[in-house]
């Protein structure tokens, strides 16, 4: 049966959940997916680096007690020695799930940078490399001849990018438009209901939606992060973040909110990337008042959800989870298995 | 480049719709696909028959007069040769889209039969031969290595079916739930707004939605043949339509529908099917009354929406045209988009 060794760069909720998905129900998903799986390196920031070739003992790791680390195991150290590792473990897929600095990218633009330039494929949940790298790190993919996917980057593991460039071929996709963040969703729900914006995000905080600093999720700069990824992925856009304009929740009064409610409408914040018909694509972060029947109006909560708006089909709309430790690890695996497509088609799997 | 020819059996409003897309973007297509399409045999009930091997000109079809048929073309017959044309056609793939008796499927189920037995890959838009007879033409298929697919036979040419074959891969889904049919629904948003069942139904036939006779849709026949469909292809049944127990919306009264509203929820006629935990797949058809914030309660008219409820990524859900010409039309693209990339896999189609 064909193999993949996989390297986890951080290992945090989402990489220690896909650690457990593979430790649980490996020999059952390589009988449905038609090929086994093994972890070969591990770097976290806390536990160290970890390499062995003939394949980590999961079990053993996810039962490490809180404060171990990797020094003293065979092939571990206590320092996570991130670039070494993805350049010279075994593994043929490197799991990146650091962290998203939402400027330049970084560290996780310079591991998919190493892992894509010793020959690796790679998955990633962050925005960060996809957005603020991803023309560029895409052509090293293709010059390696490996693969670089991130169906987390976006919407956590609901299927967007995946539905686009797999189930709606062949049509012209004019544009799309979605929620894309859950904090401010859910932030904007309970306007709805009466609580101001403060204790709305007070409550998100509580919930464990909302970062400790929720910025970026209140301003739209996550959501701006991910309208790039969505126009230059599915428009074939070149878009960078200043490319798109963008306005957050902030200036939305509980006064409007009533306002749209009285008029059959709801404030949603709005993701979009049209092409007009010069070919250019305008791109925006925007507070919108949608009618009730709009497919977005009635995404509620933490569920994000993209619209198509198609040629043939009209308006395809797909929801799921945006946010989540196994959602985003589904993320992961659903690459990995894009990967081993990808390269089986191409021959560079041993069968 | 490689090339399919196609063989249209019907030439009703969704394979017209299918062959002006193929003449009037073709080469445009070809580009984007990597393969490029003929079209080298038409049957219909009143143009008759139509066979030339080098490949019709579809200008000329489409702009055939009203009460011509085929007769005295070469190639040509005034008579619709199905089973003869479908046996003998150079066409790689039969493109199926006549009628559904929802008895037996019949002749629907006949041409498929004939299509796979020759060595044909088969694209239908018809429900019935899948829902009736769905195993032994996929069966049939097999044996004889080529493909058998039916993205149209579930609401239209969104892609529920291929979302989960190519994009919920790795996932157990549980079950899946869905809006099946669009004049059930339109009736049911017009009850709301306070109109009677019977007049709901004649204005959604003056419409266009319904047909003349809407027992089918009122009914639950309509979805109860999805639902058959949805829970073979996705969770892997063996269903038959007797093994789905179905109510349709005839005896949902306007009182329930008030009652329901001041509820905070809203009637839908739901077709859904779940995985019990003995592996037993329970399926039914019944009108429900969603709290407002089910996924399914906002998808309104004509749209059509199915929710996948699975392990990892809890709900998710896709809606778009359960109908319409050209989408259709587009089920059956995305259709010959999948034959190519199997037979391509297979290394069955000349590069």
């Amino acid at each position: 049966m064909p193999h993949h060794d996989i390297a986890l760069i951080g290992f945090g909720g989402v990489n220690r959940a896909l650690a457990e998905i593979i430790h649980t129900r490996g020999p059952e998903l390589a009988d449905e997916l038609g090929f086994s799986l093994g972890v070969v390196a591990i770097t976290d920031l806390r536990l160290g680096s970890l390499m062995q070739a003939d394949g980590i003992d999961l079990g053993a790791v996810l039962r490490m007690p809180a404060g171990a680390t990797f020094a003293g195991l065979p092939g571990g150290a206590a320092i996570p020695q991130n670039d070494h590792v993805i350049r010279h473990t075994t593994a043929d897929i490197v799991v990146e799930a650091t962290f998203t600095n939402p400027v330049d990218g970084e560290p996780a633009v310079s591991h998919v940078r190493a892992a894509l330039e010793s020959g690796k494929s790679v998955t990633t949940t962050n925005k960060g490399p996809v957005a603020l790298a991803g023309a560029e790190l895409n052509r090293l993919a293709r010059e390696h001849g490996v693969r670089f996917e991130y169906e987390g980057s976006v919407v956590s593991g609901t299927p967007v990018l995946r539905l686009a460039s797999e189930a709606l071929t062949g049509l012209r996709v004019r544009g799309v438009q979605g929620i894309l963040n859950g904090t401010s969703n859910y932030v904007l729900g309970q306007m709805e209901s009466g609580m101001s914006l403060t204790d709305a995000v007070a409550e998100a905080q509580s919930l464990g939606y909302a970062e400790a600093d929720p910025t970026a999720d209140i301003e739209g700069s996550d959501v701006q992060l991910k309208v790039v990824i969505l126009a230059n992925e599915i428009l074939g856009a070149d878009l960078t973040t200043a490319d798109v304009e963008r306005r957050g929740i902030s200036g939305v009064t509980s006064a409007d909110i009533i306002r749209a409610a009285a008029e059959g409408s709801r404030f949603k914040l709005i993701g979009s990337a049209y092409r007009d018909d010069d070919g250019t694509v305008t791109a925006r972060v925007e507070p919108m008042a949608l009618p009730l029947t709009h497919p977005l109006a009635s995404v509620t909560g933490p569920t994000n959800a993209v619209s198509f708006d198609t040629d043939l089909l009209g308006t395809v709309t797909i929801s799921g989870p945006g946010a989540g430790r196994l959602e985003t690890a589904y993320a992961l695996l659903s690459d990995i298995i894009a990967i081993d497509a990808h390269l089986r088609i191409a021959g560079e799997v041993v069968q």
